[in-house]
């Protein structure tokens, strides 16, 4: 075991979008863990869109971060001590901890990981938060039912790539937009969507959406907002839903973003139009991660992260986020499992 | 009888805001019914909001209207001469007929009226499509549980007054949005609204709201769109239900307008925006008539008609709810029911 440890703190609220400043890499002493919680090694960590948020100094569902605060998020990694009766030394688990070599994590907040279901970054994936973001969306808010048209943005992203693969298994016809031709090619060829539309190389959505979406959308899975929504929301059926998880083009906005009202377009079809937070499924996660656990063990669902290098480039992962950098889940590889603790 | 019959039909679509332009006075014979129709002597006809959608030549729930078609819309009046055993001479009705001293009905889709229930005019309003769209909107996509805030815009109208009370007899709080003096008296004074707000008058709707909604909204009820309903959101609270009914502040609209994006509020209040159309309920009606109509004998449910006098000032009716004229229910008076038939 190392005898220091590298932690990113936040350092400077960005205004617009982020850069490095505000992040600032700090080495302190391996942290100790108290009752009830463990040492980990991270081998893993997540970035994900929703941190811009708690970058933000305003109420919103995440707790703001404060300056100083360490850059929190989901890991993978290797208990090395352990204050709970739960783990011990050597056991892989995933929960919440922090960018750095070693996290002390809650024991009761964690969750075994099995690396014959697959490989530890899914657990960060398909197999963890955006994964059953995926699935309570798409199902609970989405209602699809056999036969809809599934509109998702967004949709290469990790929880995108498995909405449009559970609408599949649903019997759902499924489109995804994406930002480069290798991400279109996944979405069509790997992972089964029935069109894909590179949004950086059609002129129009509309019009690219009356050819991939014939009859009209039924439930659209929304990551992005922006103009690919704008689109979306003209070509809503009857009784449409839209599940709104996640509005990364507006994350970085100084200001309160104008665009197209859209109410007046939900009385014609009585659309319905949800925010959607997986936390409020917390219940229900242990069922819905054995559920993607089958599916990716038979390989009805598949998966990709896209992995840098190192502790000391999760913020570059993390910014990468918002020029759509990622393919799958953007994960960054902290410790080698082959080193020593 | 009278020997000949005047109608109003659609003359011109309107570009923007519609005037006398859009409409004609023809004057003809009295239609003849056919098996299965009535003839009736209309005494009140409704003028709706929702018929500037038909004068669009575009797609909507409401079919547009040819150039040369009468102008329709819900009557009450006296069947003078009956081609169905269903009803007879001298019966009171309501149903879809048209902007005209005598329309045919189909026996079919029209309910009997009872005058001890309540005058005429009130089965244009809450005990019509209007107050049945309050029934179904409010209670189906609002959901108000007691203890909610429920807000409502165009207040004063002829949904907005009903929804309004239907909310504080499910024991919520209550706040209206209206835009004069004399209907924000009418809506905390008689209708027994918590709080009401002249649009007019404030300066900011937010600060007007952090008074009136201290706690947040729960319930929005929008049947006007545009500046009230931007600041309403900024308000709404978590799990909060928004029924959009109506747009009125758009219905004018040349283009598509713009405001401020909602999509990225909801996801931190997993806020439910659904538009609502009263016809979907159509199953339900005589449920839901039958309660209002308990209501309003009951005394639980006021309710108020602004009666423009004479089949010839029905334009003047219709144009006047773009401008709030009406408080309560807009109808048009078309026959003295003193006068011979």
């Amino acid at each position: 075991m190392r005898n220091s440890n590298r932690e990113w703190v936040f350092a400077q609220r960005p205004d617009g979008e982020p850069d490095m400043d505000s992040f600032e890499l700090r080495e302190g002493d391996v942290p100790e863990p108290r009752h009830g919680e463990l040492l980990v090694r991270v081998r893993y960590l997540s970035v994900d869109p929703y941190m811009r948020g708690r970058m933000r100094d305003a109420e919103s569902y995440a707790e703001p971060w404060d300056i100083g605060d360490p850059m929190a998020g989901a890991v993978v990694g290797e208990v090395v001590e352990s204050e709970s009766d739960a783990y011990e030394a050597g056991d892989l688990v995933t929960g919440n901890g922090t960018w750095a070599d070693y996290s002390v994590l809650d024991a009761e907040s964690v969750a075994p990981v099995d690396p014959s279901v697959a490989d530890l970054p899914a657990y960060l994936g398909v197999l963890g938060m955006p994964g059953r973001t995926a699935y309570f969306g798409l199902l609970e808010v989405g209602e699809p039912k056999p036969g809809d048209t599934v509109v998702v943005s967004g949709a290469a992203g990790a929880v995108g790539s498995v909405v449009g693969q559970i609408a599949k298994l649903n019997g759902c016809r499924v489109v995804g937009f994406a930002g480069t031709d290798e991400k279109v090619e996944w979405l069509t060829d790997d992972l089964g969507f029935d069109a894909a539309i590179n949004y950086k190389q059609v002129e129009d959505y509309r019009t690219a959406l009356d050819d991939a979406a014939r009859s009209g959308v039924d439930v659209y899975f929304d990551n992005v907002g922006g103009p690919i929504t704008d689109a979306v929301f003209t070509k809503l059926n009857l009784d449409a839903r839209v599940a709104v998880c996640g509005q990364i083009a507006h994350y970085n906005d100084e200001s309160v973003p104008t665009g197209p009202r859209k109410l007046p377009q939900l009385i014609s079809v009585r659309a319905k139009v949800q925010g959607l937070l997986v936390g409020d499924y917390a219940t229900r996660f242990e069922a819905a991660s054995e559920q993607l656990g089958e599916w990716v063990v038979s390989g009805e669902i598949s998966h990709r992260e896209s992995v840098v290098d190192g502790l000391e480039n999760a913020p570059d992962a993390f910014l990468g986020l918002f020029s759509g950098d990622n393919i799958g889940k953007q994960v960054v590889a902290v410790s080698d499992p082959s080193t020593t603790n």
